[in-house]
């Protein structure tokens, strides 16, 4: 992956753009894709944009039987200017890189992945919404493509950077979510792969989401799989609560996904004056801080949602309220914030943004 | 999946098959496979053998997200009088449908699933090993096919049977393995997806794999997630042990993949008159056992290795020596008993085998 000898060959039959006004997310994808390809003892080669096309692999490749890839999720903002604005980027391919250990791939060159993603998004820039709100989803993700049945790292993989113009992730858009504390299913364990960015993580979540949707919850929250009595974490998103005047969220412990999204609020927060406790916290702990009115605000935190605010927790058939159902001051405070430093709107005082100008010069 | 209905497109270049005197695990396919589609709200359609060639999927497609895909193994023997024997693939068929549960998959047509496959056989007919100890490896898998970046179950699939020539799975034969006791990594917890054959299980343990290989052993044996005291299963196959003259293995906990060798042995010790105990499997047991010199066998079950003796357990640095490295008695004649009912030496009594004689009529 040597930016320097990104190969690009464009498509001359663009596609149609989706309308703005009603983007649903992940259905629609760009023109082009980033594509290299990595084989053992050769590293990582051939990084070229090519036309968006199907990927074509042996039937016994690694990544259909054994499950070997991972994946990123980012966001790219356009801002009144013109600008083309990536929130933190380089830790999502720090990231990538720690999955990638967990499943034994190879690493990547993180800023020649970044590089390859700008080049990319050079390329793509008509397809990043102009509405507010929209944005274009990002999608990084390796495969191990080797065709062999035994269960062993792959010596062939490919890494794919996708594009995907999407609205918000919730319908709902940031209007609180009711939510399903699931105490059948684990999602990860300690020991497992619930730190790593990998699909047998969603697979897994499948089966619970299901009867969650059923219920007309929008998402599970996870419990620790050992003594399944700690919050771990959200479908999608890291969880945090405000209870009696402090913030508080799960520490990271090995099982949970280290947002970057979490992260970005633990950092604002610090810089605010409010520093957030990271901690196990319990489900008796939050009904007890419930039943006493001490729960004040519960939100979830990821790329795709941004901020979303709880307004309804299940726990074993018991409802709890959070705030009357409504949008609490300072998950709104956060939101506001953080969009506001993604689209431009706001000052970057915390350095966080890699943005290209009008003119594709970049600029961090 | 209305086997009335499979086309059957043959390929005009049969590829060259590989020596059978050096055959490798999982590394030659045969020319052909089976293929069926599925689409949400029409079912399964579109039956068909078809020449063996690359799968072309969208990059958005959710098997390479979210991992929603599902496996099964099988062998199919040839026996001395030329019939194709299948070992108890009505077992195969009905497992996948429990691991397509578990993940949210539609439900094949085991019955339509195994003509399906016998279908395929009679095609490759000339593919199934004539050596001894070799046979055909039967890969059927289902994957989702769905474009979409959302953590949902996907709408459409595809479901492959893909065959491969195979030697022994360990280089090594039935000589007994050295296994290390995992106590970092964690395979699958209750709640999680360790009882489906799905791919997330397999990735997970790749780690912990690469690091037993590095130091000599050829698989780990995983303990539970919740206490790490109780033994679960080796990388590929269930476990039992004989202490002081009774033969145990883990019970089936929801963590564990329900192997059919293990639940073959079951049955042929029962039917021997030597019935086996499932239960929970300390190693505290094990090293107590071992070290009063009543830990006297121990042994994998898998398709792959049918029986594999363990001659060495590594845990906590400290290792086991068992049978003094040498294969016991009775993993020997569960071997023997075993692999010649499957190859049509000794009789099938308990009623194991699906064959199609040399004239492809199916006799069960
Ligand atoms: C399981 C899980 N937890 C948390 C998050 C939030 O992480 P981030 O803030 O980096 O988007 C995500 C996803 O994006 C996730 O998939
Ligand atoms: C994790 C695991 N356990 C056990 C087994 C043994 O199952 P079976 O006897 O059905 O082959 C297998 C595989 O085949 C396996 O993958």
């Amino acid at each position: 992956m040597t930016t320097s000898k990104i190969e690009i060959n464009l498509t001359n039959s663009r596609k149609e753009k989706p309308n703005e006004e009603n983007l649903v997310f992940g259905r629609h994808f760009t023109d082009h894709m980033f594509v290299a390809d990595y084989v053992k003892g050769m590293g990582w080669q051939n990084a070229r944009i090519t036309p968006y096309a199907p990927i074509s692999l042996d039937p016994a490749s690694i990544v259909f039987h054994y499950g070997q890839t991972v994946f990123e999720g980012l966001k790219a903002y356009r801002s009144k200017d013109q600008s083309i604005r990536l929130f933190r980027p380089e830790e999502n391919f720090r990231r990538l890189n720690q999955s990638l250990d967990r499943l034994c791939m190879p690493q990547i060159d993180e800023a020649n992945a970044l590089e390859g993603l700008l080049e990319l998004l050079k390329v793509e820039e008509e397809w990043i919404p102009k509405l507010e709100g929209n944005s274009l989803y990002i999608r990084p993700f390796v495969i191990a493509t080797e065709a062999f049945l035994g269960v062993a790292p792959a010596t062939t993989y490919q890494f794919y950077i996708i594009l995907s113009p999407v609205g918000s992730y919730y319908e709902e858009g940031i209007h609180p979510v009711k939510i399903l504390v699931e105490n059948e299913f684990v999602r990860a364990v300690k020991g497992g792969t619930g730190g790593a960015k990998t699909a047998g993580n969603y697979a897994s979540a499948l089966k619970a989401q299901e009867t969650a949707s059923s219920q007309g919850y929008s998402q599970v929250m996870w419990l620790d799989g050992v003594e399944r009595k700690y919050v771990e974490e959200v479908g999608s998103m890291n969880i945090f609560f405000k209870i009696d005047g402090e913030v508080v969220t799960p520490a990271i412990n090995g099982s949970i996904l280290e947002g970057i999204t979490r992260k970005s609020i633990i950092e604002l927060l610090a810089h605010w004056g409010t520093p957030v406790t990271e901690r196990k916290v319990s489900m008796d702990e939050l009904a007890e801080a419930h039943n006493s009115g001490k729960l004040e605000e519960v939100f979830g935190t990821g790329t795709a949602a941004v901020i979303s605010p709880v307004g309804e927790l299940n726990w074993n058939g018991k409802t709890m309220r959070i705030n009357d159902g409504i949008t609490g001051a300072l998950s709104k405070k956060l939101y506001d914030a953080l969009t506001k430093i993604q689209t431009g709107e706001n000052e970057d005082s915390l350095n966080w943004i890699t943005s290209l100008s009008p003119t594709y010069e970049e600029i961090k």
